[in-house]
Order: structure tokens, then sequence, then C-alpha cells
């Protein structure tokens, strides 16, 4: 017998280890006092949907259970997706300067299972891959796991959050595997120009890297903007684009999302492709019925809900710039897109406040309203607000945070 | 600049070439003739919704339905599930002898998401683990993606399917991560006695090794025979259960799994919870709708419906047993549960058959009949045979197989 145990030592993997969260962390940091008066108001969370102002369009709703009612959707999809709901994705995503068709569609539980198959195809351990600061924690945490080594590119926020690309290319060396792009971008609100697009893909040609371009907030862009595909802006440059259902058609529990795969000089071939096919069978992609009503959710959903979502952000983003840069001490980058909104501390006006963080623990414990601090971004002396509250509470959260910093100021 | 690179070379990474399901492998071999005159009869999909006649029960349903409609269930639940949802599961799972309770379950994409969890959380590349043969060939994908050595315990078809419990033991060694046991089997159909289970968990206490159960037939068994969860025979042998949706309540497609840990030594500790919950996070658990309904579909499906499906799932097995063991060259192994039957086929009584893909590859061209070949379960010179078609269905097909057999005989 080769076994010599003699008692139980069972440990969790080094890799279930570094899966950690890092958001999760710094929040576990932030409690709410149970003796609060003040009720509690939440800027922290990236989901739209818990205020109640912000819901699915009706005949989305009605188109999955629709296909419920047939009881005929019930059944194992193929692991990468059914055709039909393959289709629908690519017959939205395809443009005449980046054509796709089905066979370029894998489907994935949520835009956070497509970014880890991504990462997971590309990457092998040992190598690096270039992520945004500040920027999206799980591509950190999707980077530890794979014993990927994360390398961060700078935004600049006097620049509308630009990249700073001559610090991006310098990161670059023989193993990056990938080059994340997030635009528009969580935490920043920000939505690249074609112009600063195009300079990004044309360093990833120069160096002959991928890119894996997160457009989850695809299309949420303010008057004056223009979302525009990285795919669409390209002919030489890989690129594989995540999305899905979470924010644009606000069902982020449902976990739909997808990857599609332009690669119009087929410099991934069949390697990636069957790869990220292999990938997908190991867990199957979301849920069958709403894959059978995703044709209808994509294709017929009225315009008017997406302006209408559009509209509600922008106008929530406008009373938060206003009241935010009025208040002492904070100083709001203004979006152009997303959800967000970075708010810059400057801690030297404060007296008792040294960090982000001890901002948003100071601000939960006496004001009762949470936001991320941007250490959760890797960005410190920022805070991120979400900006998706009904409008009395934000007003509500956005006179306690006047409040607070007067009263914090030195 | 560090790069050097002066052209295009993007591989998929050595993960995503190992995560190939060896079954697609085989299958692929197997074509359908466009010529065939016969209609397919496909005796291969581990999926009991495609012919019809085994349907979810219409409350269950309607549970979904109903919460659909509230548009109260769209935004993020917690990544390992929500308080209710692990509350209906656990408050099923509970027994007096291995009690739980909503902190010891994590919800996942299906059971094949939990699989992936447990194997993830519990082995570091290097070490091995014990898997069943013939057993289900995602527990062999999931051990080479993690680079752990799959090691193979023998399941007897003489003796029901039992382990050779001494080959068993003779695997375990220092780098022995887990068991995992199938019970009742895929694609065994077999179902273990309490003494047999009791045996197979006293060498994992004597090893000090902990077991993956996978449940997921759990109580799909036939008359004469009673399902005992793993955790509930042992005080000592930490167990993580996993079940989900897809074959007792008939929706594989809607990707419902979960874990169960079962620790009353608390020798897993924090970290192996901690773990756990960490892998959660990365792409967070199943579609946020169905958790909310979690509670009807678990607790108030009527109990008739699951004596149909077992009722069903007899009379095919029976129906099967019957006709399959007349037919020349076929020695169908007696299921007692689950919804597959083993069937050997003796190579020497053929003429022009020399092995089980080359019997599936023939029976599906002259036939127009898919049986999965046994190398799809590590277990050559068997066939395995899913009995959930209807009833006419599979009177045709055993009808073709034994036109088929008598033809190739010598
Ligand atoms: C930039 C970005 N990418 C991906 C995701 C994950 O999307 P999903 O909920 O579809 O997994 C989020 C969620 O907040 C996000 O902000
Ligand atoms: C033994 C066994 N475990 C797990 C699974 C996967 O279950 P799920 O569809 O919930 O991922 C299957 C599916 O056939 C199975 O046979």
């Amino acid at each position: 017998m080769a076994s010599q145990r003699t008692s139980w030592n069972v440990q969790s993997s080094t890799m279930a280890q570094s899966a950690h969260n890092p958001i999760r962390q710094i929040v576990d940091k932030l409690k709410l006092d149970p003796q609060a008066t003040k009720s509690f108001i939440s800027l922290s969370v990236g989901d739209p949907t818990i205020f109640g102002n912000f819901n699915i369009d009706d005949s989305a709703n009605e188109a999955v259970i629709r296909q419920l009612k047939t009881f005929k959707h019930n059944g194992y999809p193929p692991a990468h997706g059914t055709v039909d709901a393959r289709n629908a994705v690519a017959s939205m995503i395809t443009t005449p300067e980046a054509p796709v068709t089905a066979d370029d569609v894998l489907l994935a539980n949520g835009c956070s299972g497509a970014l880890d198959m991504c990462v997971n195809v590309l990457g092998n351990p040992g190598q690096n891959i270039l992520l945004p600061r500040p920027g999206f924690s799980l591509y950190g945490s999707l980077a530890e796991i794979r014993s990927l080594k994360a390398k961060y590119y700078n935004l600049l926020p006097e620049e509308n959050w630009q990249i700073d690309l001559t610090q991006m290319e310098s990161l670059i060396d023989e193993k990056t595997c990938a080059i994340l792009v997030n635009n528009p971008s969580n935490p920043c609100g920000s939505v690249y120009s074609q112009e600063h697009l195009k300079a990004i893909l044309a360093v990833a040609a120069k160096h002959h890297v991928p890119i894996i371009a997160d457009e989850i907030y695809c299309d949420l862009v303010f008057k004056g903007n223009t979302f525009y595909p990285m795919a669409s802006l390209t002919t030489e440059v890989p690129v594989l684009s995540v999305g899905g259902l979470a924010k644009k058609w606000l069902v982020p529990g449902w976990r739909v999302g997808w990857i599609v795969i332009h690669d119009r000089n087929d410099i991934f071939k069949a390697s990636v492709r069957e790869g990220l096919l292999n990938l997908s069978q190991v867990i199957l992609g979301p849920n069958s019925v709403i894959q059978a009503a995703l044709q209808d959710i994509l294709h017929n959903t009225p315009q008017q809900f997406y302006q209408d979502t559009i509209d509600q952000l922008e106008k929530n983003t406008k009373l938060s710039m206003d009241a935010v840069s009025k208040i002492p001490g904070l100083k709001p980058v203004q979006p152009q897109g997303a959800m967000y909104m970075m708010v810059g501390i400057d801690v030297a006006k404060f007296k008792d406040i040294a960090s982000d963080v001890e901002f948003s623990q100071k601000l939960l414990a006496e004001e009762s309203v949470l936001c991320l601090p941007g250490e959760c971004f890797t960005y410190p002396n920022f805070i991120r607000i979400v900006i998706t509250p009904t409008v009395d509470r934000l007003e509500e959260a956005y006179k306690r945070m006047d409040d607070f910093c007067t009263r914090h100021l030195k």
C-alpha cells in the first residue's frame, strides 16, 4: 500500500485559494452599522435591476414564457449553444466590415463565463495578459486562477479614460497572450472614439497580440457618443468579442453570455475555435429555454425599450455629475455611457480620511451609503458610483455625501 | 521593446486542447449515412426529453412562469445561489444521519458545473483522483484539464457493477485527492446496496481520502432497490455530494446543479468551503428565475410525477432486457435504476465486428440506430443503451439490432 496517511488533512487547492474575488475582501471590511437609523442606499453593485426602475421588456419576458409553455426546450442544447440562438447573436453582431455567422458564435454562462473561456483558450500558465487599470476585477481573478501574470495598462482620467498607449505598449513582451479592452467601461463609464480604438488595434497589430474585447455595455452610450465594435475597425487583428444579456437587456441573473470570433485572416485557425468548443463542453452553456427565446429577445424587443434605458441612464448621470461636482473634495469624471461614474477623492482636503477605502467605510458607517472604493478596481483615491438607483434615492445619497464631506473637510 | 514577434502565431492553450470530450471524438466517427432509408433512432444521448415522453411536471413549469411574471428575480443572485434556493436544496437533502443547512449548499451550472468545482477545489496539479471504469466521460476530462492523473477503479459487471474494492484500494497513494463515486450509475444503471456503499466508505476512511458522490440519478431506482445518499452512511468521511435538476426533474437544459457539503467532523474546515465559494464567484451560478422557483420545483412537484417517471423507466428497462437478451451475441446487464443499460458484445460470435466501436459504426450505417460504444466510458466490448425512447421506438430499435446481429453472426 503506497498510501501512508494516518490522519485527515484536506486542503482546498491553490487554484481555489487564488480564485478569491478582491471586491469581496474589501467589501467585507465595509459593514453597515446595525444601529444605523438612516435607510441604506447602495451605489455599489452593477446590477440595474435591484431598484425596480430598470426592467426587462415585457415582450422579452413573454418570449421566454412562450417557450416554457411549449415544453420543447428542456433538453441539452449543444455545448456551445443551439444553432438558432447562435444565429440570433450572429445576425445582431454582423456588420459589413466584420461579418460573422452562427459558426463564429459560442454561448456561455454569462459574459463572465465567456471571459473565462477566452482567457483560458489564449493563455498558458506563465504567460501574461494586459488588463485595464482601473478595470473590472474579474479580469485579474481569471488571470490569477490561470497562473497568468496580469500586467496593468493605465487609463487616463483626464483624457476620458483613454489608454496610455505608450505605457501599454511597453508592457508587451514575448509572453503576452492577449490585450483585454473593455469598452464601454466598468468602472469608468467611458466610451472610446473610433480613432482611439484604431490606435489600440495598431499596437496589437504591431506586436501580433490578439484582443479580447469586453463589449458587455455595447450600445449603452449617451448622446454624442457612438459605440464601435472593436472588430469592425480592424482587418488584421483577431478579436474575441464578448457580450451578453446582463446589461443592455437588464437581466444579469439570467446568465446568458456569448463569444464572437472575429478572425478574417484565419490567424486563430482551427486551433482557437476548437479550443473554445472544447472548453464549452465542460459545463455546457446557458439555460435552454432562454436560448430558445434569444431570437425574440435580441431581434423583437422594441427599439423604444433600448432608448428608454439610455434616456434613464443619461438622466441619472447628469443628475449625478451636477450633484457630485458640487460636493467639496470630490471630483467626478464625466461618463459617456454604461452605468458608472468614477469620482476622484482629494484626500488632502479631508481632515480624517486617508484613502478611498476609509472614505467608503466612514460614508457607510455614518450615512448608510455604500460606494465601492477604487481599490476594488486597482485604482486608489477614487470611488465608483453606480448611477442606476431611482432619482429620489440618488438625490438623497448625494445629499448625505455632501453632508459627510462637508463635515470631514479640513 | 521586449517583444520580438514578427508574425502572428496564436495557438489555443494546452488546457483548451486537453479539454476535449472523448465522446465527441468517437461519435465523430459515427456518421449517419445520408442515403439511409430507415428512420434514425438514437439510443445514445442521456437526455430523457428528446422523445417527448418524459416531461417536467406542469406544476414546476408553472412555478417558473410565475416567477418570471413577478419581474423580481432578474438580478444577480449571490454567486453560490440565493438563500431560498439553497434552503430548498438543503431541506430536501437533509437527513437525521447527515443533517445539512443552506450554509452547506452551493448552486452550480448543472451537475457538470458542480463536479468541475469539486474536482478543482480538492485537486492540485500532479495529484490523482480515483474514477469509475466504466464511468461518465466528464470525470476524465475534468481530471485532465486540471492536470490530475485519472486512476480508474474497476466496476464488476458480474456483481451488479459493484466496485472491485481491492483493486480500488491498491490505487490510493499519498497523492490521491478524492474518490469519485457515481451512484446510481451512468452508464451502468446500477444502484449500490447500503453494505457496498459502507465498504467503499471504509476504504476512504482507512486512507483518509474524501469522497465526491455524484448522485445526479438519486431516487431514480427500480422496485426492490433503495437509493442511499453516500453521506448518510458515514460519520467520518467528508463527502461532497452533487446533484441537479437534469434527470429526476427531467430538465437537463435548465443547467441547475448543486453541491452539498457533508463534513460533520470538520475535516474540510473553512478551507474547502471558502475554496468552493471562491470558485463559485468566477462565473456565478444558475439562472436567477429558476432559483426563485426552486422551492416549488423541489418541494411541490406532486409525488405522482416521480412515480410515473420511475414506472416508465422501469417498464422500458424490462422491455429492453427482454428484447436484448434474446439477440444473439449480446449480453445485457440488468439495470437497477437510472436510464441506461450496458450490453456486452461477444465479438467472437461475429464474423466481421471486431470491437464495440465497429459494432456501433455498422449498426448506425446499416440500421440507422445509434448506441454509444463502451470506449466512450473507457470500457470496450460493451455498448450503452439509453432506455428513454418511446416503447414503439425501442421495439423498432431492438428489432433492427436483432436483424443486424443475426446477419453478422459467424
Ligand atoms: C465589464 C464587465 N464585464 C463582464 C461582466 C459580467 O457580465 P455577466 O453578468 O454577464 O457575467 C460585468 C458585470 O458587471 C462587467 O462589468
Ligand atoms: C453521472 C452524471 N453526472 C453528471 C451529469 C451532468 O449533469 P448536468 O446535465 O446537470 O450537468 C450527467 C449527465 O448525463 C451524468 O450522467
